[in-house]
């Protein structure tokens, strides 16, 4: 966490975030109101938000990772427009350590050359877009990077990706696998395009495959920027 | 900065890195031995930090942004992985706030779905690598970010960029231009895919295309994610 993202929370009178996610900042919440999951979804949840915030309370809305990254930052930004412009209340983003950053870190250093980010869940999204989106990452040789790479119920898309991709890169691609990046229970996993969908992967999963000159060394993928040492 | 990156400077007893980052951290400096820039590049000041590390000193290299993002992380890893493992030093990548989530949160919430960040510098990458990724990410309809999109030097190339995204995307795309994202003489501006080259734009700049999908309201980039409301 950023000492600004620190500081905001503590500064606001009320929290909003999913259940999860609060449960890790507890020690700052002492005298706040909080607002968790409970039983709503995140457009009830933010909506709250901005319900508060309009009526003139300090806010702090809560996400893991960067909060305009698959974060809450748009949904929070978009109810907050949908309010005439003399009721919107300000609004601040206030961004983080990104999951794709935490996940690139935990694995060496894959993120060294451009790279593509992709959620697989098809939830708010067609597959066919997600599909699209994967083929012409592929095919300007991307690094890969993959939110929500697989579910409970949703356990082709994957294994597809990895059919598209094989298509125009090696086998031998590495492939990183992060679970719980930066938190309890932290696992990584490093292995190659051919064999990757064989290790446990779930909605908590960051996958991360490689360029066509990502290589493994020392438990480490490394995706070379081009210097010559 | 996060509180992990604090922490780890101020445990290192050397610290090295360019300069202007040197100085946004000069309060943790004292009594430590820090290598600047002076009059070596990128490979050699890194070449000094792993020959102290593996001397067995306590080294941090500073970034600016996420050290795993076209940062200074693959080098040091390169360059530990040249000596033979019994004399390799211990690393560890420390993720930071990437310079394109700082820049994201600047101008709201563009980066709400699937995204390509792509460097137009072509002094580690022949062009046409750079110029097939860019046609990739446009024909995906990938929000788009750039980094080291212009430089004194080299001003062709985001001409080039817009006219490849004009084939695929309306001219009102909404594209966002911030410097010096969260420094001081940071700036943002929002224009669109016809008229954004006109704008100021330079090595300390970073560029967000948006999506088929990306709107401007109230003084905020929004990439809708997908959420009926």
């Amino acid at each position: 966490m950023t000492l600004r993202a620190r500081n905001a929370i503590v500064d606001a009178e009320i929290v909003v975030g999913y259940d999860t996610y609060i449960e890790l900042i507890d020690e700052l919440l002492t005298g706040k109101t909080v607002v968790g999951t409970g039983m709503m979804q995140e457009i009830e949840r933010c909506q709250v938000a901005v319900d508060h915030a309009a009526e003139g309370r300090k806010v702090a809305v809560v996400s893991s990772g960067d909060p305009g990254i698959y974060g809450m930052a748009g949904l929070v930004l978009e109810l907050a427009m949908k309010l005439p412009a003399d009721e919107r209340p300000d609004t601040e983003v206030i961004p983080g350590v990104s999951a794709v950053g935490a996940a690139a870190a935990i694995l060496g250093a894959p993120l060294m050359h451009d790279f593509a980010v992709i959620s697989l869940s098809d939830l708010l999204t067609p597959w066919e877009i997600i599909q699209k989106r994967v083929e012409m990452a592929v095919a300007g040789d991307f690094v890969i990077a993959l939110y929500n790479p697989k579910s409970t119920k949703r356990v082709k898309h994957i294994e597809e990706v990895r059919n598209i991709a094989l298509r125009h890169r090696a086998a031998q691609t590495p492939v990183g696998i992060v679970q719980q990046a930066t938190r309890k229970g932290e696992t990584k996993v490093i292995s190659n395009l051919a064999d990757f969908t064989k290790e446990s992967i779930d909605m908590f999963s960051l996958v991360i495959i490689g360029n066509s000159q990502s290589y493994v060394k020392d438990g480490c993928i490394i995706t070379p920027r081009g210097y010559i040492i």
